[in-house]
């Protein structure tokens, strides 16, 4: 009998798992229907030795003191901060939108953050009621600039022009007045210095934790006894689907090596207008690898596959709080993670949340109180010797 | 209720559990205590992502087509033919010894078989009754070569002067008296493409074939229901060291990175004399990658860590045997692989004995026959449409 079934190996899970195993005492199975721990942000080396990550560039990024140094005991951290710049017009410039995209763009001298402002107030077009994400880019930077950066991006992101889209789609893209080109304001921005994976299997290396790999819930509910589940999938699947599928927006990635040392100067550039890519990443920015050759990825769009992005509609909320209800009736199981609760999160907010789990589930929950002989007591005592 | 349980990972774990899910329709479930699956022919990418052997170089060569082919369902080839120097006297010299370590380390001329034969003969000591690895390694090529070449390597690897161990120890050393250099024979010698760790998870992504991590047989024999066990494990350790345990050297590695392209002219140099390992392995050689960086693992025999070699001495057959009449008249279990069946096997004879066992098992056995929807039927249906 295991105190603990895991559903899923990624961040939500392994947290979630670690906690428990190291800090109750408890024994956990985590399961997995991948062959690999570590969800989406699953990195691996591939066959010319580059580290690649498999689901597209994970950066981690967060403002949370707590939850850096939750990871940094898995992991020690390779300084990185996350820049991108966007292929308009056969030229790379930096996104977010700053004072040196619009001096470069348009052959501009503007040297201070009001001259900025009052060059993007002339451009901004007044819109009354903001409600689509078109409206939140043309009320803030005008058309043009809504073209050449925005348009074509979110067509291909989510298969529908911007004016279709609900206004937080674009929530996530600021305009800067200074300089600034780096992607996050974060106080911590770092990369696992070993990778993701090697974080995740350190995470899991608790003589508490079991991980049971291509395995999904079907396949050993009924098999293998367990206490309480903690479920990371998709909730959707959960409850079968009994009020409809909850859309997503998947992507498909290509890994390519080729036979050159770099092939851009930042470790992701976006492309806006006509590629059928909306970006390409290569990986020897962020992980600060050397190699003669170099692998990057091309990310496409796609309606099917993998689930990654929740359609921001009113109608797709609407469905999640339907399961939600179904979530909150269930007795025995929690549910975390992005797919269990239909959020794009950052992974930073998923550590954030399963450790919220983790606090609440132990403070009501019946698991067993750490004993002499187990592993919390144990681990304690090795600390203090150590 | 799973149709398998079978304990560990490796070769033999790994063959039976792809044949009994792909062949029989079987649900499996595999189990290792390590975090990963290949047992010791596990390989991964290190931080300078070269290629590399946890557990020390494994090179593939075999005689048997119907395992190659068996093996080629996982995995493509990259020909490759081993070649091993031994360094002594400041020299890297061809071993096994050939016509060319004779020329170059005493200066001679000699052109043809027949002249090797009589120099070797010239110098091999008559032995009456050949007895301890010594008296092989002296028969056959004398005492100089066996000071150079044996007795070191031997005092280090076993922790015993040869002349204290059974004549069997050096069987596996023949002397040429051609200028063959490779280390191997057979007609099949390669490498598998994306490496062995690769192999394996293509061999174990099955729909019927879960893999359950750090676990050990105790963590979940009366937890998870099946019907039989394939056990891959230490024997001794299965009947709880009843009869003792049984004796295995073993080895520590270390592995390092060093900032030049190239250490050494070949894969693997061994060291007979003055240094404290016995031998190290340059991993590009074996993989092709190419990398400004090399990556090469020093190897140290020791006493303790993990079963590597069984100590050849009759004392412990003869304890192997009394586990193997244990084994024997333990219903429901199959005992296959080096660690259950205490002998030091080649990976190609690990395959062989794990498809022997299997033609058994599911000629003898309640395994259920496929049926319309099974894996096997639908195998077969996939590999008729393609």
């Amino acid at each position: 009998m295991f105190d603990f079934l895991v559903v899923g190996a990624g961040f939500a899970g392994s947290v979630i798992a670690e906690r428990l195993a190291s800090q109750r005492g408890a024994t956990v199975l985590v399961i997995d229907k991948r062959n690999h721990v570590g969800g989406n942000a699953y990195d691996r080396y591939d066959e010319a030795g580059i580290l690649i990550h498999q689901y597209g560039p994970h950066i981690f990024h967060t403002n949370s003191a707590r939850i850096f140094e939750y990871l940094s005991q898995f992991t020690a951290w390779r300084s990185y901060e996350h820049r991108v710049l966007s292929h308009v017009d056969e030229r790379l410039l930096p996104i977010p939108i700053n004072r040196t995209t619009l001096n470069e763009l348009y052959d501009l001298n503007l040297s201070t953050e009001e001259a900025v402002e009052r060059f993007l107030k002339g451009r901004a077009e007044p819109i009354e009621h903001v409600r689509t994400a078109e409206d939140v880019v043309l009320s803030q930077v005008g058309r043009d600039l809504y073209e050449k950066f925005f348009r074509g991006y979110t067509l291909k992101q989510w298969g529908l022009p911007p004016s279709q889209l609900d206004k937080s789609v674009t929530a996530r893209v600021p305009v800067r007045t200074n300089t600034d080109d780096r992607y996050f304001n974060d106080t911590h921005q770092m990369m696992p210095a070993g990778g993701y994976t090697r974080m995740f299997e350190r995470m899991l290396r608790h003589k508490g934790i079991k991980v049971m790999l291509q395995t999904q819930l079907r396949d050993i509910q009924d098999v293998i006894p367990f206490r309480h589940m903690i479920y990371t999938g998709a909730i959707d699947e959960f409850f079968d689907y009994r009020y409809g599928k909850l859309p997503y927006r998947s992507l498909h990635f290509e890994h390519v090596t080729l036979p050159q040392e770099w092939r851009q100067p930042v470790a992701v550039v976006n492309y806006p207008q006509d590629e059928p890519y909306t970006r390409v990443t290569e990986y020897k920015h962020l992980t600060g690898q050397s190699n003669a050759q170099t692998s990057v990825t091309f990310e496409y769009p796609a309606d099917s596959g993998d689930p990654y992005y929740p359609v921001p509609r009113p109608e797709n909320q609407e469905r999640y709080k339907a399961y939600e209800r179904l979530a909150n009736a269930t007795p025995n199981v929690t549910f975390i993670g992005r797919l269990a609760t239909y959020r794009y999160y950052n992974m930073d907010q998923v550590v954030g949340q399963a450790l919220a789990a983790f606090k609440r589930i132990t403070e009501r929950s019946a698991a067993p109180e750490p004993r002499v002989g187990d592993y919390a007591v144990e681990q304690a005592q090795a600390l203090r010797r150590a």
